[in-house]
Formats: C-alpha cells, structure tokens, sequence
C-alpha cells in the first residue's frame, strides 16, 4: 500500500487526501508536523514539505502539484459508484486542454492566493500554536483585519463561480473543487465563516461535505480547540 | 499569433518565455505590471497575476502552472533542430511519471520556495521600486540577510543536482531547468550571485545562457539599474 505523509491541518495535505479518496485509492496515512524539520521527511522530500505519497514501487511523489498530476493519469476506481449523482469515474482533471487550463488557474488561485492572503496567516495565528505547544503569541490585529477582509472577498468569488457553474471550474468535480475546499475546510472548523453571507458557496460545500471523501476530514481535530459548531455538520 | 502577457522581473513570466522559444512557439508580448491592477490585466486573469497566454482561438491560460502543464501538450517545433546537442525535440516534460513527478517537484522548489525565501524580498528591495518609481525605501537588513543565507543555500542545491545530472531534473533539459533559470536570472542581473562558489551551477547556467532561448531574457533591462557585469556574457 502506499503512504500519504501529510499535516491534518495543512490545507494542500486536505486537497490531496480528498483526491485520492474520490480517485478510491487507499493509503496508509503517516503524519509529520513540517516545522519540526524531521530526518525522516526530509529523507523523503528535501523541501520538509507536506503532502508527499510514496508509492509502493518506490516512487516518491513531493508536492501536491506534483502528487495531483500524478494521480490523474494513475488508475482510479470509483468510491461514489453507487450513488446515482456520480456514476462516472471520477477524473478530477478534465480532458480538453481548455477545461483542463480552467482547472489548474484555480488551484493555484486556491493554493497560493487564498493561502497566501487568508488560509496561511489564520493558521499560524490559531492553529500552529496549539500544535506547536508555544505560547499563544497574540496575533497583529492588522494581520487579522487583512486576512478576513481578503475572506470574505475570496468567498464571494467561490459564491460567483458556485452561482454560474456546476462546480468551480465547470460541470464535473475537479481539482479546483478540492483545492478550495483544502482551504476553506481549515477555515470552517475555526468558525472563520459566515454562511449565510455566501449562500451558493454554501450549497457547493454542503454537496462536497456530503461526500465520503470528506469524512477523514471531518474528524481531524486541533490539540486544545474544538471545532466549530458547524464542521461536522453535513446540513449547516 | 498568441499573445503573451507577462512582467520583465517576474521569474515565472521568465520561465513561461524560456519554455514558449523552446518549444518553438512563436507570441507576441504584452508586458503588464501586475501591481497597477491594470483593468486589461484583471479582465483577461481576475487574479491580475501573470503569466497570461492568449491563444488565436480565443483560449486563455493564467498562470505558470496552467501555461507549462498546457504548452506540455501543445505541438511544438524545435528551434535548436541544427544545434547538434539538441537534435530532438524538446518535450520539458518527460514521459515517464516518476520523471515528471521529479520535474515538478523541483518547479515547485523554484517557483515557491526559493521564491519566498530568496527571489522575492530581493527583487522587493531592489527592482520594484525602480519600475514604480517610488522612493526607494531603505530594505530591512534582517530581510536582506536572511534571504543572502537563503540564497547560497539553494545555489548550493543547484550545484549539487548539476554535479549528479546532466540537467537538474534528470537527463533532459525540462520545466525544472526553466523555472530555475526564471529566478536565477533575476538574481544574476542584480550582481547577487557569487558565481566561483557554485562551479557546477556555473556550468549548468552557462549552458542555459548560451541556448537561443535565453536571448530575450538579456536584453531585459531594470530602469536605473544596469545589469551585473556578468548578466549578458556567455562565458562569465
């Protein structure tokens, strides 16, 4: 079996993990905490970086940009097969190279923007602490002003795109689906989201939370602070 | 014609130029400075971020992940086809997946990480203010010295994959090479790079340097700030 060393709350480890659950590709999980600089994940990806699969073969896959690419040309089985709204195999990355372009701009939106200008200074304002066991240094009030103001225009532009399109980037669920929801998942559990501002976004993520893929998630839990009262909800 | 739109010093705007005269493709450019919000910019990437390729047929593709992994499955021609050291044509992206994993493992190492911890702060402190005009604020020295530490670090890395390699992904010059170049370019014409510590980078980037790709990339010129004497010469 391959092996999947991720961070539970690492918004590209999320993206991944839900690839291959809605690819039906089983891994064992190991967990690393990126800033402890550890041998062994640096012995696998000399960046000490999270998420990197290891395949059974030896191949050693770092990065989800690399991990992504890689297993949508690798084989899939269909978890959801059984359920009427998702009979197709799940690709991920469609195959017309327009469709295909549409993908990729938006997890890059997702993975550098929206982690670059919300995901990543809310984490290490409320979450790294607690798993770093530091004193919960105060986080910039100015920081935190920048970050939710930068929030609420990222989820409009999820609310936008939800209102035009099937999925974010077009009919099928893809990688931009998955992207975002690495992000956004990490941000609903600290209770950063006001729903009923955003109400197509909403309707997108409670679909995608309905899915089994989404379980893992769901029971991740942060050392020293519970969820918000809507994470685990499927009907919020 | 495509049309690509792109900024002078952004090192990924650089790679998507090395990667489009690689593979042959001939554009037209647009030259966009992604911090005036230009409402051409925003109109054709709402992320008003370059790389943007436009292509004839209306297709338009933002960003240096969406161009590479799209220019991979575009027909090429080869530019250096009389070049007896590059007879075949150049695919940037190697078939075999756990080569294509190493190649964007190592674009991922470029375009994120020694950006964030080198290109970034340097070309912050020593090429915008140039191209905006701005008083030139004096840069924290902190940052400076941080990102000076950072720097021969990764040149460290390099030379190491060049001494291993015959190209620093593998056997073949690829997207790895490109997005290395895109950024060690910038740093090249700002004099950042001491050069006789990195022998096998050296060599690597005079090999690169000397290609035909690599002729727009010299003629780039910072307003007010002459390259390093070493920027345009081949053998330096």
């Amino acid at each position: 079996m391959s092996t999947l060393t991720h961070f539970s709350f690492c918004p590209r480890s999320r993206a991944i993990r839900l690839a291959l659950a809605e690819r039906g590709i089983d891994v064992a999980f190991a967990e690393e905490r990126p800033w402890t600089w550890s041998p062994a994940l640096l012995a696998l990806n000399p960046a000490g970086e999270v998420p990197v699969l290891q395949q059974e073969d030896g191949i050693v896959v770092c990065g989800a940009y690399a991990i992504a690419e890689y297993l949508a040309i690798a084989p899939a089985t269909d978890p959801e097969a059984g359920d009427p709204d998702h009979r197709k195999p799940l690709a991920l990355l469609p195959g017309n190279p327009a469709a295909q372009a549409e993908v990729r701009r938006l997890v890059d939106w997702f993975h550098f923007k929206l982690d670059r200008e919300v995901t990543a200074p809310l984490l290490e304002a409320h979450v790294l602490p607690l798993f770093k066991g530091t004193a919960h240094a105060a986080p910039e009030p100015e920081v935190l002003r920048a970050a939710h103001a930068n929030l609420a225009y990222h989820l409009g532009y999820v609310s936008w795109l939800s209102d035009q399109r099937n999925w974010l980037a077009g009919d099928a669920l893809s990688y931009a689906d998955l992207a975002a929801a690495g992000h956004i998942s990490c941000l609903d559990y600290l209770g950063e989201i006001d729903w009923a501002r955003f109400a197509p976004a909403k309707v997108w993520y409670q679909r995608l939370k309905s899915r089994r893929s989404f379980q893992g998630l769901l029971a991740d839990r942060v050392p020293g602070r519970l969820p918000s009262a809507v994470y685990t909800e499927l009907d919020f």
